[in-house]
């Protein structure tokens, strides 16, 4: 409770407790589905599919109906009709309320079937997507995914969409609030040239760093072992956490204080482990750093997937593919994994973690070539939702994205189009928050730099809390006082630019290239 | 669906498919709470507790709304007010009214406050329990446990009680319907007297199996791999279910397909490990067999807890402690667990299995004094009810108990009356259900000999499904189609008796003692 709203006693005016009653049930509800989710993912049985689908659709319409409910809709409006709530804008209460108005006037624009069909159809078609991914069977994923786009077009509709926007806005507003697909292609037009230039530099070298980081096979319980270690070390709390394994790493969970990170291990590939569990730990622990006394309320949440991206990518790349960060941890790891990597140098290590060739799949995509696996996703997801693209040419669309973009055939479906989950969980418009995450991580760690200079100089010692403690003030436990784009000039005092990004990525390969 | 039911439409019925939409959706609510119970003792981080507490209770409010709303009566009312749809009370419609009355009548007794007032206490005095257990610290576990008789007194008062009959018998009806304190104390008091002389006369012996069994270290790891071989032997589908680790073993999960059993591991206890096993797979064999058509509903549903058990102490004692049983499993078990058990002979485990001790730990009992735990605690529970015994005063009287029904004397709260989770989760009227399981289980057993002569021999040659065919057709498949007291008469042509059990302890663990 801030001074102010104790002295106005706002925090405990009954329209705003009645908000707050509210709006905590449905977190509750909420945030059991999301344990639901994870569960399925990383726990439920073969067997348990079709019903867990059935679950998570009738947790999913009583959330939607407490947030939608008249009662909900009375308490809002008393609230606003309270200038004392209001009168600071960045006052917990008045932020609570002003999100709470943004998410019940979307949630009401959307029928309860709809909200319960999307549940029911994300589950069904991630199931599907996963069996038909084994053998790269886009002929069975088709017909799920054609129903995908059809109900989020039916979606957008919903929402509806601003004059000179398009049907990917409305439904990019829930994962960046206030990001059009026009404000994404005007971003990332000019990233992709200087990225251009910068991988048409690396490639043309012919010095490039040793891959042998990446070919050395380490038992799946060590890499286990240590990977848990390095998280703890970042700063993740155990009691108030979790990581496991699944197929696609993500992080979730029910609150702060429980926390499910995941990660994925094979065994010729401890730095793609590393890697994911890393980016897992930023998210986590943004998530852990949000406000305990704010729980299941704006104030308590994260901004936008931009903004959480921001924060895993930070501790997967500003911080884990530093050579500072391998100055500590290239002798954590010699202990930890023994004998498997006892032939590699420094290095070995810290240049194979920050190899840059463009490949097929995202998730094991270098630092700089990612952000081409994003626009290609955004330009076709935009595309089908505009109804530029049928489902059925989604095959060969990606395949001569991939050739233009980072000139190479894409080998089968498995390894192209159906590679990630997102579209099978209706997540359309979400895609492009990934590289929006790393302007905003390449800018937020310049003014940390800015900061404390000697940043590195901890990271070296293996001291990760001087980040951690930044973070958490100027990031995490803000909550959603800010929209991303104002959190991204509160912070740093200037608006979103490409510039952070490009230099950090230049700064760091060309020298590992020799260009 | 019966074949009477096709023919009559009755299935597809208007009343009876509400009833049905509005039953089937309580499930989902609950068996969402359901996993969330399970993630909580197996999963979930320690900074979990607090809000998993509010959301098991939200969830427990929602499902007590779902059953009890007018919407439910009204379809219940409208279904009972059509001759056809319950004409043949063992029509699965007719049972699915049956049971579902009895259920609305029941949670329309109690408000919905006192509903989530038992989730979240429950969820803290067992969070409190598990702590104040870990040194035997009764003292911070007695205002909870104080909290809970309160509780509970309320709760049958909501309930209510026949003229006759007493509070204990109202909570009871919730895991045994029908089942009252003098019902319990008619069937306890001559099997105590049996049980007492068997005990006098093993315990008079101057043989007794070796205990060798008992004594060996063996690797967890080992162990793991062991106890999950034997259980997917007996025929537990981990296709359709998980085994994890808990402090104390059970068996939940969400529906048919999805079953959740736990066990527990200690290095110089294999047996117990294997015994835990073996008992929670005859829960979840049960609740596997439950007929997937009837999801969430009456018909789908396990009858009590008594038959519950029955199917788990029939796994656990009547198979796995069987001299047939080791015939098979001696040689799979010297495979599986090698040289720690290298020395041990036939006689040596499956004695040491069989080996009677009055001890302190319910859990960790023998077939024979197990029954006096439950006893005791029968015996304890209905007097806190009553009002004859106070909380305060619960240590004192337990040990005094042990020392009178089982010749011991307790060290401490920890292994005495601190041991068991049942009374912190709110659990007052269940212990009975562990020895009427007993009683059920070896009346059973004698039949499915009867039918199936060659039972043993089978066993013998690692042969479980003729018995797990039994079960299916004659108990699982027929949900809730009979009461308890029903089902045993259907099955065995006769009530329940104690000498079934009694025969079965005699004949086992008499020649065991040489006596």
């Amino acid at each position: 409770m801030s001074t102010t709203a104790e002295a106005k006693g706002t925090a405990t005016h009954p329209a705003y407790k009645a908000l707050m009653d509210r709006i905590q049930e449905t977190s509750l509800i909420g945030s059991s589905a999301s344990i639901l989710g994870w569960d399925q993912e990383t726990m439920m049985p073969s067997g348990g599919v079709a019903y867990r689908g059935k679950q998570l659709a009738i947790l999913s319409r009583l959330a939607h109906e407490f947030l939608t409910n008249e009662a909900t809709g009375e308490a809002l409006a008393s609230c606003e009709s309270v200038p004392d709530l209001t009168s600071d804008p960045l006052s917990p209460e008045a932020v609570n309320i002003r999100e709470i108005r943004r998410s019940y006037d979307r949630a009401t624009c959307l029928p309860a079937s709809l909200v319960e069909e999307e549940a029911a159809l994300s589950s069904s078609a991630m199931h599907i997507w996963a069996e038909a991914r084994k053998t790269a069977d886009f002929a069975s994923f088709k017909p799920e995914l054609a129903k995908v786009v059809e109900l989020m077009k039916r979606k957008a509709e919903c929402y509806g969409w601003a004059e000179g926007c398009e049907p990917w806005d409305a439904l990019a507003e829930d994962y960046e609030p206030g990001c059009t697909a026009a404000d994404v292609e005007a971003v990332f037009t000019p990233l992709r040239k200087e990225l251009q230039t910068l991988l048409d530099a690396l490639m043309g070298s012919s010095k490039r760093p040793s891959n042998a980081f990446n070919e050395v096979k380490v038992p799946i319980e060590k890499q286990k072992a240590f990977v848990r270690e390095v998280a703890s070390k970042l700063g993740f709390d155990f009691n108030r956490g979790r990581l496991d394994e699944s197929t696609h790493p993500f992080c979730s969970g029910s609150h702060c204080n429980d926390i499910r990170m995941t990660t994925r291990f094979h065994e010729n590939n401890v730095n793609d482990a590393l890697g994911s569990t890393t980016h897992e730990t930023g998210h986590g622990l943004y998530e852990q750093g949000l406000m305990e006394s704010h729980i299941g309320t704006p104030m308590g949440n994260a901004v936008s997937l931009g903004i959480h991206e921001s924060q895993s990518r930070m501790l997967e790349n500003q911080v884990s593919r530093s050579e500072s960060f391998w100055k500590w941890c290239y002798p954590v790891m010699k202990e930890s994994l023994g004998d498997s990597v006892s032939s590699l140098t420094f290095e070995d290590v810290y240049g194979g973690a920050n190899i840059v060739k463009p490949d097929f799949i995202r998730v094991e995509a270098d630092e700089a070539t990612y952000n081409m696996h994003i626009m290609i996703r955004f330009e076709l997801e935009r595309a089908l939702m505009k109804g530029d693209l049928d489902v059925g040419d989604l095959p060969d669309a990606w395949n001569t994205k991939y050739r233009e973009y980072l000139g190479i055939e894409v080998p089968d479906d498995a390894k192209g189009c159906m590679q990630d989950v997102h579209w099978s969980m209706c997540a359309m418009g979400y895609f492009p928050t990934y590289t929006l995450g790393n302007l905003y991580c390449a800018q937020f760690f310049e003014k940390a730099m800015s900061d404390m200079p000697d940043l590195h100089d901890q990271f070296s010692k293996g001291e990760f809390s001087g980040l951690l403690n930044w973070l958490r003030s100027n990031i995490h436990e803000q909550g959603q006082r800010y929209r991303a784009a104002d959190l991204c000039e509160h912070v740093t005092g200037r608006p979103l630019e490409s510039a952070p990004l490009v230099k950090h990525l230049n700064d760091k390969l060309r020298p590992l290239y020799g260009v």
